[in-house]
């Protein structure tokens, strides 16, 4: 499949989420986890896109999703739906920021892309192992979760 | 707003529409009416994109749809959606459809593109005022409204 890393980026501004997932975790030395992810969701019939952006950013995993709340699609005569999602936080600082950076993003999905990459650049100072600049990381995450909010 | 061709061609294969309106209509010699359209709905906040899709596409136009089903949308709390539509049958055959040639689309949109292409030389061979051929035309139409059909 022939698709440009502009195409991507132009892609990704309509299909794309920057997200955080956040919440108490025991496992963390304040007791609270921050993780960056990135995903693409689209039907089945599209799934060589996701393969195609999957190798071109060489990192992240397609999958379907067809469990949890995606088990009700069926019955409700929705296509399948397959999922590209890079979870791997060296990969998204590493490679899925590089390459948006390179070939930039437009419109809203830039603004809540800075907004991810001030988060990504925290974390990997570590900004939730500190307390005060833990609060700080959390009130970004705030903002990015209010930015991705639909709303429709 | 700086957004590439490549870029447009990424963000249409997720976005954009590309339909056909039909339908009985006294008008028309045969008294039916087949009229190609393309369109992509954003929320407001991304009106700056269309305004920069319609620039390059040099047609079309960028409105608020706050009429219609569209009227709900404030009282479900949904944001307010724009859209740019280009339905001027010339614009679609000699603007719309040279850009997308020259900036391909992929995935499953390439193929109603395809489809669509076909439909409007078909039209501009005037293919719409005779009998015989005017059911081969509705055949390609239900073609398109099927592969245009979400099922989500």
């Amino acid at each position: 499949m022939n698709i440009t890393p502009q195409n991507i980026s132009g892609f990704v501004v309509g299909e794309g989420c920057f997200y955080v997932e956040s919440g108490k975790d025991p496992d963390y030395k304040l007791g609270y986890r921050i993780r960056a992810g990135f995903e693409i969701e689209v039907a089945e019939e599209d799934k060589e896109i996701l393969e195609s952006i999957q190798k071109q950013l060489g990192c992240g995993s397609v999958y379907h999703v067809d469990f949890g709340r995606y088990k009700e699609y069926s019955r409700k005569k929705w296509k399948r739906h397959v999922k590209y999602r890079v979870s791997n936080q060296q990969d998204i600082a590493e490679k899925v920021i590089v390459f948006f950076r390179q070939y930039p993003l437009f419109g809203k999905k830039q603004k809540v892309f800075e907004v991810f990459c001030e988060i990504v650049k925290r974390l990997q100072n570590k900004d939730h192992l500190s307390p005060e600049r833990l609060e700080e990381l959390k009130a970004l995450v705030e903002k990015l979760k209010a930015l991705n909010k639909r709303g429709k």
